[in-house]
């Protein structure tokens, strides 16, 4: 491991060089041969997976050392990597090297009655900087997404996954340079400094996009120090809405699955709205279910008095992502309740209604801010696979696009190409 | 007029509270009927014509003003309205209130495996923050666009034209609240205090997106302070290069009008570009009808030895918008030193090739980084209206979409729609 954890003029000089390198590799890129990019990514594949025994090596370490610290149990279960999970990251880059290219196309075309042609012709974004925490696959994810859409990226890890984001980043260029492409097109800071932060922050010359994964202290940090422009993807506050028109015995699978299918990932539901006018009748089967599960539950005082097991919520539990098996239950007076709470206390990431009855399903699709609003689906749905773009980095909750999950061709810019032949204005 | 020109306690309170308003109206504009926004923009121009007395002496009095302080003979140019920029003005909002309705149209919509349905939707920013400088029109042509997309907008416009602006923002608001539309939907600050920008960068809360339009200054001081997402629109630092395979009558005739048109527009070629190989043929037939139409020229030492009529450009010619008749001229080695050269100088904003050989205009429209790039034709037609977007509020000229031309629909968002019958993720 190299050692930048150094003097802060050292530190500027190694971070703005990578900045060099990856504008140089970003030009590169920007007009490769998409043949040229797949073979980088199905190489990557094989190099991760013949990297497999120093990767468990390096994530043991990586892991051994977070248990010494006090880091959570969610947090260390996104951080542990098995063969499976190495296997599905080799996999994961083999499915974007399968992907379109979406370099090059033309996302419009028109004639204007002068004669003027004009294309809109996707472009990539750049050098790409991505921030994010303690999850390793994010690294492969990320760098093959980036690499598709011809963008070079800066990658700044979690320091808990520091080892194992380094045997994979050297997997990654690896397959980048027997492709015949640019290595610097994939480079990890090498740092545990949290100054290398706010340095790339700031590097606007060399990096064209800023995309911070995280909590709300990351993704406040960065939008307040960015010179850059921001994709954020802030945590997944995610609801789910049991309204009066809802089947019960649909609700209780998908309220189940939304919550538990997976707690640690951020189309987890972290909050269950019923409707009063069915929490009596409905209420009680659900959270059976979910205690049976293993799932805590922290109720307002009408939960309370339905499930004595539940403990008492603040106003603390309607902005907390838990990322575990604890779910916060309020009762709410119908669907416009349920959206006043959504949009005021949620992250604008995932939130579904369950409901048969188009009047409730109509205002809650329309009005609810989120990037993903779902009817009769669980949240747990909120991915860029599941929709079908092939991967993701994550999903986008800013109000500018892009929005939703992010996949490459979210991380592609456009330009207008006008053909004439001769047109002056009049 | 109201004072807000007072301590900066009340400023901030004066600032917020039009968030305030703009936030609820953007919460009533999101979900409007898109009848009553046609209504609102045709009532909107009525008032303008209705009010092109008032209007006139309001500008006289901006102008008056203006020409005491030492504002440039082009701001002054752009700040000036006529009976006919009136009536284009009240024109461009019946434009606009023609446009098909950007909101709520299905921007895709697929099918998966496991029966999801999946929508792609338009819908509003939300509120925008525009931060403009001397023209008036640009508070007609913003607030008309930002209704018709069904945002809010708080305009912070030229403190040289805020007489005219407001006679123009008292025109929307009364067409808005006739159409039964909340008039907070549009809003000049107004205050010619500069701490109302500051104020507004960091109102993250209440703005979803600013829209500063104007030089680097203006650009670079928004990158830096604001907390909100910006769709910068950058100065026009446009380039025609001519190339060894161009046409030299065409070449004439495109460069004049692309330089001397309107020399205050945005589009306007500010620096030409030759091909050394045709510079001896090319250069003095152009640059002869560029003096007799008045314009200045400066160029490089090349230049200077084929026009005895040019001073010495020097490096701050390259990266200098003149908006007036002066033309900056460099002879170059190609079309590869043109492409240096306009990557390296320019504002990414339009730039243009004249030739008719396809290997030098293939590499120009690839590798030139601007939003827009022209074979063949005259930079003035960067302009929304040229599109066909119907109107524009400027060219954005940042690397993530929009980019280029932004009109009604470039000022959206989407968000993602998925209707389920009960899906539960495996």
């Amino acid at each position: 491991m190299t050692a930048l954890d150094v003097n802060s003029a050292e530190l500027e000089a190694e971070i703005r060089a990578m900045g060099v390198l990856a504008r140089h590799a970003a030009d590169v890129l920007a007009h490769a041969d998409p043949a040229r990019k797949t073979d980088a990514l199905r190489r990557a594949a094989a190099e991760v997976r013949g990297a497999r025994a120093e990767l468990l090596a390096a994530n043991a370490e990586d892991v051994a050392e977070a248990e010494q610290s006090a880091l959570s149990h969610a947090l260390l279960d996104r951080l542990r990597l098995s063969e499976g999970a190495i296997e599905a990251m080799a996999a994961g880059l083999e499915a974007v090297a399968a992907l379109p290219d979406p370099i090059g196309t033309e996302l419009a075309r028109w004639s204007r009655p002068n004669g003027l042609d004009i294309a809109r012709v996707r472009i990539p974004l750049g050098v790409i900087g991505i921030i994010y925490e303690s999850r390793p696959n994010v690294t492969a994810d990320a760098g093959g997404l980036c690499l598709r859409a011809g963008n070079a990226v800066i990658l700044r890890g979690g320091s808990e996954s520091l080892r194992s984001s380094r045997v994979i980043e050297a997997c990654l260029r690896a397959g980048i340079a027997a492709a015949g492409l640019p290595e610097a097109a994939v480079q990890l800071v090498p740092t545990r400094n949290r100054a290398a932060v706010a340095l790339m922050l700031r590097m606007a010359d060399l990096i064209d996009v800023i995309v911070p994964r995280g909590g709300r202290s990351l993704i406040e940090r960065v939008q307040r120090e960015s010179r850059i422009p921001v994709i954020a993807h802030l945590e997944g506050l995610c609801h789910t809405y049991v309204d009066r028109g809802a089947d019960l015995e649909q609700a209780r699978r998908i309220v189940l699955n939304a919550k538990m299918r997976r707690t640690g990932v951020c189309g987890a539901t972290e909050t269950l709205l019923v409707d009063r006018a069915v929490a009596a009748t409905h209420l009680p089967p659900i959270l059976a279910d979910l205690h049976a599960a293993g799932c805590e539950i922290r109720g307002d005082a009408e939960t309370q008095a339905l499930d004595p097991l539940a403990s008492a919520a603040t106003d603390e539990d309607w902005t907390t992502e838990y990322l575990d098996a604890i779910l916060a239950v309020r009762v709410v007076d119908g669907v416009e309740a349920a959206i006043d709470h959504i949009n005021r206390y949620g992250s604008h990431h995932t939130d579904a209604i369950l409901t048969d009855d188009e009047r409730s399903a109509a205002p809650f699709l329309e009005r609810v801010e989120s990037a993903i609003v779902l009817h009769n689906a669980s949240t747990q749905f909120a991915d860029g696979g599941e929709f079908g773009m092939g991967a993701e980095i994550g999903i986008s909750t800013g109000r500018l696009p892009p929005r939703g999950p992010v996949g490459a061709e979210q991380l592609t810019s456009y330009k207008y190409v006008v053909r004439g032949n001769g047109q002056t204005r009049p």
